[in-house]
């Protein structure tokens, strides 16, 4: 319905079991880190999850593709990417999963009374999932100044993101991220005191090469602590096809921490 | 010479290149988190190593036995452990590298004046390995208060030690530690405005299970961002022998970060 929108794109996903409607290029295009963070939520997950910075839904919609008891939040603040959203849920190809998504235009740090007036209810959520748009690469080319002040930012954003996240979460509730490995010393204190029993598992491009990405899933209110798993390794060891581990992944056949 | 010393024993490392006087039982023994941390140390490195809480030697003396140019202090609080440190140097089969290695009885978490006063100067050293008593295991029979003191400790701990690293650090000096994955939420802010360009490696006992320890390495000053690198697999798939990139480890032919 949107084919004639400039810069759009339809495209399928988990092998043609939902579509996205989305801009043509640019850092808003759902890929791996998106398909990653959906399959830490487990197989057959029953609840509310809420998709935080959903873009165009791929998270929130690749977990209610996978698990047929789900319904997913799509929190954006966006309007143009809400739209997009919209739009998306609007596809007739997506008729068997549109009733289990909404789509709520708000501002994951706005302050609380913000985020109720968007209709971002607390203690609403069974799983949070979070890809903050900061883990986009687009600071790679900035100044000195830019790259610290990034720095500060990259330290409120966590802590900004994971208080909703904690506000949001019924009890027990999961929660997963995806991020840089460079966040993890601000992603790991502001976790302590909200969410416990922390899994980190690290994403390798190559089994000899340092990780791209780390995902990290806690519980709220749970005492464990973090443990390290193993890593995801993306591709073999030459040419560019996923590893079957990742494929499956991908396409909504496993889940990133086997349950 | 310490041989009718009861609950002592004499131990080969490294295929013999270097030997320890040992208590016969118990966490003081030296084992494979040492060697792993010993291994951190890039090959040939020539500097001063100063190894926190060393026990009877065995992290600091193995930096020596594969690095020719390479000195040690060992520092130390518990005067028993500095006696068996000492006693290992005093051995025959150690006098190929006893002349590079000498022992400090110090507290690492002691103030300033109280380290200088023991011999432990600021600016002394090129590079930093520290295996923190609280690696041992045995919290895991404690009570919840015990268990919650604990936990403060941790935070204190790691706090206090990379302290007083930084205060020891020549410029671009390096810092390894052994650690839990449980302490990296610890671990990590302590290292920030100090130990930069960390390095982050998990250790498996097999390919499929979660990691017993991390290995973090870090220089003092430097300002790039936490990276994590590829982990290493103690066991293979079955049995109880070591992968040979494990052995190579234990046995000083290589090194934790191939440098």
């Amino acid at each position: 319905m949107n084919a004639d929108r400039p810069e759009t794109t339809i495209d399928a996903f988990h092998r043609g079991k939902f579509w996205l409607v989305q801009p043509a290029r640019g850092a808003h295009r759902a890929g791996l880190d998106t398909m990653l963070l959906a399959a830490a939520v487990p197989g057959d997950f029953p609840g509310v999850v809420a998709d935080f910075g959903a873009g165009a839904g791929a998270a929130g919609l690749a977990v209610v593709a996978r698990c047929a008891k789900a319904r997913t939040l799509l929190v954006e603040r966006s309007p143009e990417m809400v739209e997009y959203a919209r739009s998306g849920l609007a596809l007739e190809e997506n008729v068997a999963i549109a009733d289990r998504a909404s789509v709520i235009e708000a501002d994951v740090t706005a302050p609380a009374a913000g985020r109720m007036a968007a209709g971002l209810s607390d203690n609403c959520a069974d799983f949070i999932i979070m890809n903050p748009p900061f883990n986009d690469e687009s600071d790679r080319a900035t100044t000195g100044a830019l790259k610290r002040q990034a720095h500060v930012m990259d330290t409120e954003l966590w802590e900004r993101w994971l208080r909703t996240a904690a506000a949001l979460a019924r009890p027990k509730a999961g929660l997963a991220l995806i991020a840089r490995p460079a966040s993890l010393p601000e992603i790991l204190p502001a976790l302590k005191g909200r969410f416990g029993a922390a899994q980190l598992i690290s994403v390798h491009p190559r089994e000899d090469r340092a990780a791209i990405r780390v995902i990290v899933r806690a519980w709220y209110g749970a005492r464990g602590k973090l443990s390290v798993v193993p890593p995801l390794v993306v591709h073999g060891p030459s040419g560019n096809r996923f590893t079957a581990r990742t494929d499956d992944l991908c396409n909504g056949a496993a889940s990133l921490f086997g349950d």
